[in-house]
């Protein structure tokens, strides 16, 4: 397979629309762009559906990308990086192969993928051992470059045009390493199952991987957002039976319910420090508290809201601020655990063909959380959307 | 039993010498103490062997001990206190039951105690657990009094002296609640069993219960002091092929190297940050990091110094100073656990018999943290040992 694709001519470089932005907040501008040919080990994608996560917006917004420098680096490397733009954002999406590079084996064209965020090689110690996610070939891209060789496949009229997190996937056309794709059946639907790239997938696994909740167990989630609401419907089909779901917008009382929300907490309602009225309704604390809001302060509030002596606090946002959580340490010292994860602590060639079966064969629910359905050319009006607050996920339909 | 002893005649108040501190940081003053006599459920010990733990200096020491507010109180209470003097510190204790307060059915006169710091009262949410030691009746006692009526049980010339963490072992008699003592054999030396009463348990069970060290890991510690070096001992029990020791007082290298440490770092010595070290010896991080200093910032560095993916970090030192843990939040969404534990996660009636047998059959170490044997009446020469880092363990003989 691998000489049969080494030895055809080579797939010429394309030209496709692609929301580019240009600036920080800048509205994204349709652009006619260059997708060079995939590289060895790359394929290149038809994307299909793109859904808009949190981070996409994010990361567009801000100035300083300082804050993923650490992941990686271990501390050292914190200095600013000059702006990575212009850029085309998206990881969150799913397509068809319509090219391999060279020595690609494991697709073939015409595949339906999911394009996923942090790659699995399957190599290296990290991969290997069986218990980690932290892929150290494939690990999270920062630089806005391919991981072989450290270019872009995109170009605007002869001009670089950076990548986002492996993927890029406001484009029509994109390139990924084939280590970052997993292959998915022909009958699924593409424009929902996008949603298991990313949100979904890192709810469900924070609940079921980082955190293991047990049965008749009791979880409070800060934000009930897509991420917060597949840790709710994740700890339900645990039989969690207490699920506190948190959140400063009335309107996700209802949407809670639907994932599994037994009780619901509107902090802005409360006289009182949120996690008092918690620990009142878990008799002394929660089992397990979840952070999905992506600020640092909450953590801290998600700590003091789960029990001592077996409390586990798992943390799954990326601040939009302040960087660094901070705890008193007696919250630790009395027998409480916190942990993060990024995408659920799933491996994703290994673990996420699973999940999909399961979306296939409706033991979780996905289409619930779709909130819009955007044809590509309105991609601004989902970050908007965003933004405002006034969407689980925005799903953007490349073909219309 | 419990018949029997409501029917005997009451015991009367005993007066013996105790360690009186007057106020913070002054030295002790050997007094003529009453100790009233137990009350229901209480006992009252006749103590042979005291070993002093940093903890009980960090008290004494402290004019300010809000610290300790906040473990049982939920982050609510963390306002200052009038200070706790005269009182009478000591926890880490062996001795002789004297007598037994009403309903005491569990202990007879004669019977051989460690006494704990925390307790288990067997019937509470925690205790019921089995997966906590954060008992709800016998936790953390802070404000120096017993838990039962709120009272203290020593008095000088009329004048209440304050108890400390349920025990104040630094007397030649204390009353003790009958959930914060542990029954042992008569033949183990009372004089070195006393340490697994805090400081050596608190070590075991940081590795064994918290972190749960597995065969062919690595392990770092930060300072090896007793705790740090119960860590190492644990750890190397457990099969871990690399055990890190980090201190900044070189006499540990070779301290380390009879409990299991395989490798010394003395900070003092490196031109660059030593998780940067820690990192190039583990291929990348520690699988097991253990902060036992008693320093927040040693906490972050901890972190650090564990691997991405599934590297676990366990805080068992009461700071000092700073109270607050901080870490920037990658470090944990890549994969990191941070912990603590209080006591090693023992729960002490349930557990520590079976320390104390691993001891009896020569399976755990004791005997050589115990670096000096101090007759009671120079008792104050212990803490300066331990203010200036000269010691490990001093075991006060309470009859020399």
């Amino acid at each position: 397979m691998a000489a049969e694709a080494a030895s055809s001519s080579p797939p010429a470089a394309i030209t496709c629309r692609a929301a580019v932005a240009w600036g920080p907040g800048q509205p994204l501008v349709m652009e006619e762009v260059e997708v060079a040919p995939p590289g060895p080990l790359e394929i290149r994608v038809k994307v299909v559906s793109t859904s808009v996560c949190r981070s996409d917006v994010t990361a567009w917004q801000s100035k300083v990308r300082s804050f993923f420098l650490l992941l990686f680096a271990g501390g050292l490397k914190c200095q600013a990086q000059p702006d990575l733009f212009p850029r085309i954002f998206g990881h969150e999406a799913s397509g068809v192969v319509e090219s391999v590079g060279e020595g690609v084996t494991e697709f073939q064209v015409g595949d339906h993928v999911l394009t996923v965020f942090i790659g699995e090689c399957k190599s290296c110690k990290h991969c290997i051992s069986g218990k980690s996610n932290m892929c150290q070939k494939l690990g999270l891209e920062r630089k806005g470059v391919m991981h072989s060789d450290q270019k872009t496949r995109f170009s605007v009229k002869g001009k670089p045009v950076y990548r986002y997190c492996a993927v890029s996937s406001f484009s029509e056309y994109t390139v990924v390493h084939s280590g970052c794709a997993v292959k998915v059946g022909l009958t699924v639907p593409m424009d929902r199952v996008c949603l298991l790239s990313c949100g979904v997938s890192a709810g469900l696994g924070a609940a079921w991987n980082v955190a293991d909740v047990s049965e008749g167990s009791s979880v409070v989630i800060f934000g009930l957002g897509t991420v917060g609401l597949s840790v709710a419907q994740a700890a339900k089909l645990r039989g969690a039976s207490k699920i506190i779901g948190v959140d400063t917008n009335p309107e996700k009382q209802e949407k809670g319910k639907v994932f599994g929300v037994t009780d619901f907490i509107n902090p802005n309602e409360m006289s009182e420090p949120v996690q008092q009225v918690i620990k009142r309704m878990t008799d002394g604390g929660a089992d397990y508290s979840f952070e999905c809001v992506g600020d640092t302060g909450v953590v801290s509030t998600a700590l003091q809201s789960c029990s001592g002596g077996w409390g586990v606090t798992v943390t799954l946002g990326v601040p939009k601020a302040q960087p660094e959580v901070s705890a008193h340490y007696a919250f630790l010292l009395s027998g409480r655990t916190l942990k993060g994860s990024l995408f659920g602590g799933w491996r994703p060639k290994s673990d996420l063909p699973s999940l999909v079966d399961k979306y296939a064969d409706k033991e979780i629910q996905v289409d619930g959380l779709v909130t819009h359905d955007i044809p590509f050319g309105d991609i601004n009006r989902a970050l908007e959307l965003m933004l405002e607050n006034k969407c689980l996920r925005c799903v953007i339909h490349m073909s219309q």
